[in-house]
C-alpha cells in the first residue's frame, strides 16, 4: 500500500513525539511492504513564529492532497494570557478541522492495568470500562459567530448546529455502536438548550434506521458525573463540540495517564490522527514525553487505512512496553526511560 | 431574629426533603428564640400540573417578599423527552433566578471521611480537599436568544456575558477566596471563545483590588480533569454559567453521595438556597431520599442570616449522624433509615 502522509508537528512536545510515531510507522511499512511518503507542514505558534499566520495555505493544501494527517500538538502560554492577541496558534487547528471538514472527533476510552496505580478513581470503578467518544468537532459555539463591543464591554458567542450537521456524526456513532455493545448515549442539555433539543430530536428519529442499538440520553452536568462515577455504562458517547471537548478531557483520567490517549478526527475531505495531550512546553525538548499517544494515533491511522493487522500489532507492542516497566517519566518518575527510546522500542518490537 | 422564608418544595423527592429542612429549621428557632415565618409557592413541573405556569407570578412575588427562599428540587421526565413540550418545569426555576437576579451560585465541596468508601476517587486523592464553586447563573448561554428555524433544521442558542455580569459575581469569588486560602482560580475557554477572553481579561484587571489573592486560569477541558486528579489545588473556583452547571455536578462525585451537597444563590433581590441532587422522580414519595443535602443548604440559610452558630450546631448534627451510621438508603442501601427518621434525628440534635 502506498500512502501519503501529512505531518504537521505542531509545537511544544509535538515534534518528539511525533517522530517517534513516524519511526513506528516506518517499522510497519518495511515489515508489511508498504510505502509511506511524509511530507511536513506548519501549524500553531510554529507557524506563526515562522510565517505570521498559524494555519499557512500551504499546509491546507498539503493536507488535502494527501491521504490522512499526523499531528502533534497545539498551543503555547505566551498566547493564553494575552487577551489582545491577534493571531492564535488554536486558530490553526480549528480551521484545518473547518476547512478538511473533520467533523467528528473519535477518543477510545480504554483502561491498562499497568497503569490502575496511576489512575486517581479506585479499581472496581474501572472494571469493565471500554468505551468511545464521538464529539462533533466543526459546529457548535466554537465556529459560531463571535462579537466583541467597540467598547470591549460585552462579548458574545453563539451556538448554532443544523440537522445535517448533527445526522452525519450520529450516523457514524450509530455505526460504531452496531460494531460494539450495540449502544448509543447521547449527552445534551436539552433542558436548557435549544440546540440540544435539535439533538434529541434528530437522534431519537434516527432510532428507527438503527433497531439493534439502543440509545439513551443524559444531561451534560449527570454525564460528568456519570464518567466517574459508573463509566462502565457506556460503550459509545455522541455530543455536540463544547461538551465533547469537556468530557473526552475528563474521561481520559480513567486511563491513569494522558500521555497515552489517541484521537482520529475524520470527515469528508481527510482525516486527522493527533494524541490528545497538549503541547506541554514545559517538557518541550527534554525527551521526557510519552510517545504512546501519538504512536496509539498512528495505529488508528493504520485502522482507517484498513491495515487492520499491522494496527493491532502496533497496540500488542504499546502494551508489552506498558507491562514490562518500560515507560516514559509521566507514569513513573523514579525508573524512566526516555521519549525517543520507548518510540524506537515499539518500533523494534512491530 | 424574624425571618419570613418563602418555601419552593417543587417535584420529585423535593417536598419531603424540605419538611425534614424545615423540622431542621424549627428546632433551631426553638432553641435560639428565633422566628421563621413559612410561606408556601409553586414552581416546576408541580406549578405546571396545577397552575399551567412553570412559575406563577404570585410565586414571584411571594420571593420577592420574603429573606429567603429554600427550595427542594425541579424536574419531571415526562418534559425532557418531549421536544415540543411548550412549557418545561426548569423554565420555572430559570425564571426565578433571573427575576431575583440571583447571579452567583455558590456550592462547597466537602468531604466526609464517612463517606469516603462511597467515592469512586482513591483516599489519597481528597486528602486536604475543601472548595468552593462560585457558578455565574443569570447570563451566558442559558439565556440567550434561542432560535430554531421554521423547518426545524436548524436550532441556536447565544453566549453573551457584559462587563457588569462578570465583574459583580467576580467580586464575590475574591471576597470568598480573602476568607480562605487565598486563591481564586478561573476556568473558561479562553484559547476559543469571546465570552472567555472577556472573563480572563476582567479578572486579571481586578487582581489590583485583591492583591493578596493569587489568581490563576485554567482551561474548562484541563479543569474538568483536575478536579478529579489534584481537586486538592483548588479553593475558590470561578466560572460562567453552563461551565459551572458541569464542573459543580462533576465536583460532586468527591463527596460520595450528591445528596449531601447544599447550594446557595445570592444575588440582588433575594438567596435561594437548595439541594445539589435533581428531583430523583423514582424515589419519590418513598421516604428514602437523603435530606442533608436540604437540611445543609438550611444550614447556609442560616450563615446568610448571620447566625453563624446555629449554622455550625446544624452542621456538627449532620456529621454526628453521619458518624454514627444514621444513614439513607443512598449511602447504605443494607442498612438504612428514612428520610424522616434522619431529619428528626438532626433537629433532635440541634
Ligand atoms: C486546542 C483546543 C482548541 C482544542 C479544542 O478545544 O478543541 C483541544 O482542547 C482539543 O480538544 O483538541
Ligand atoms: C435544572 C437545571 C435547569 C439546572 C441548571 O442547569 O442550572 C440544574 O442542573 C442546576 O445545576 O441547578
Amino acid at each position: 500500500m502506498d500512502k501519503k502522509i501529512a505531518v504537521i508537528t505542531g509545537d511544544g512536545i509535538g515534534p518528539e513525539v511525533t517522530r517517534q510515531a513516524i519511526h513506528v510507522l516506518n517499522a510497519v511499512a518495511a515489515q508489511f511492504h508498504h510505502h509511506f511518503h511524509y511530507e511536513y507542514g506548519l501549524m500553531g505558534a510554529d507557524a506563526i513564529d515562522k510565517t505570521g499566520n498559524p494555519l499557512p495555505d500551504s499546509t491546507i493544501e498539503l493536507c488535502l492532497n494527501s491521504d490522512a494527517i499526523l499531528f502533534g500538538a497545539i498551543g503555547h502560554p505566551k498566547y493564553d494570557n494575552d487577551p489582545n492577541a491577534k493571531v492564535r496558534p488554536e486558530q490553526g487547528l480549528l480551521k484545518l478541522r473547518k476547512s478538511l471538514q473533520l467533523f467528528a472527533n473519535i477518543r477510545p476510552v480504554t483502561t491498562y492495568a499497568a497503569l490502575q496505580h496511576l489512575t486517581p478513581v479506585k479499581a472496581k470503578i474501572l472494571e469493565g470500562v471500554d468505551f468511545i467518544i464521538y464529539r462533533e468537532l466543526t459546529g457548535g459555539i466554537y465556529f459560531g459567530n463571535k462579537t466583541l463591543s467597540a467598547d470591549g464591554n460585552m462579548a458574545s458567542d453563539d451556538c448554532a448546529y443544523t440537522k445535517n450537521e448533527i445526522e452525519r456524526i450520529a450516523h457514524l456513532a450509530f455505526q460504531a455502536a452496531r460494531q460494539r455493545k450495540k449502544k448509543l448515549t447521547l449527552v445534551d442539555k436539552a433542558n436548557v438548550l435549544e440546540t440540544s433539543r435539535l439533538w434529541r430530536k434528530l437522534v431519537r428519529e434516527m432510532q428507527s434506521q438503527y433497531p439493534d442499538v439502543s440509545v439513551d440520553f443524559l444531561f451534560v452536568d449527570n454525564a460528568a458525573m456519570q464518567l466517574i462515577l459508573n463509566p462502565a455504562q457506556f460503550d459509545v458517547v455522541l455530543t455536540e463540540n463544547m461538551f465533547g471537548d469537556i468530557l473526552s478531557d475528563e474521561a481520559s483520567v480513567l486511563t491513569g495517564s494522558l500521555g497515552l490517549l489517541p484521537s482520529a478526527s475524520i470527515g469528508n475531505g481527510g482525516a486527522l490522527f493527533e494524541p490528545i495531550h497538549g503541547s506541554y512546553p514545559a517538557a518541550a525538548g527534554k525527551d521526557i514525553a510519552n510517545p504512546l499517544g501519538s504512536i496509539l494515533s498512528a495505529a488508528m491511522m493504520l485502522d482507517h487505512f484498513g491495515l487492520k493487522e499491522e494496527a493491532t500489532k502496533v497496540r500488542l507492542a504499546v502494551q508489552w512496553t506498558l507491562d514490562n516497566g518500560f515507560v516514559t517519566k509521566d507514569i513513573d518518575p523514579m525508573n524512566f526511560y526516555f521519549t525517543s527510546t520507548i518510540g524506537e522500542l515499539v518500533a523494534d518490537l512491530v
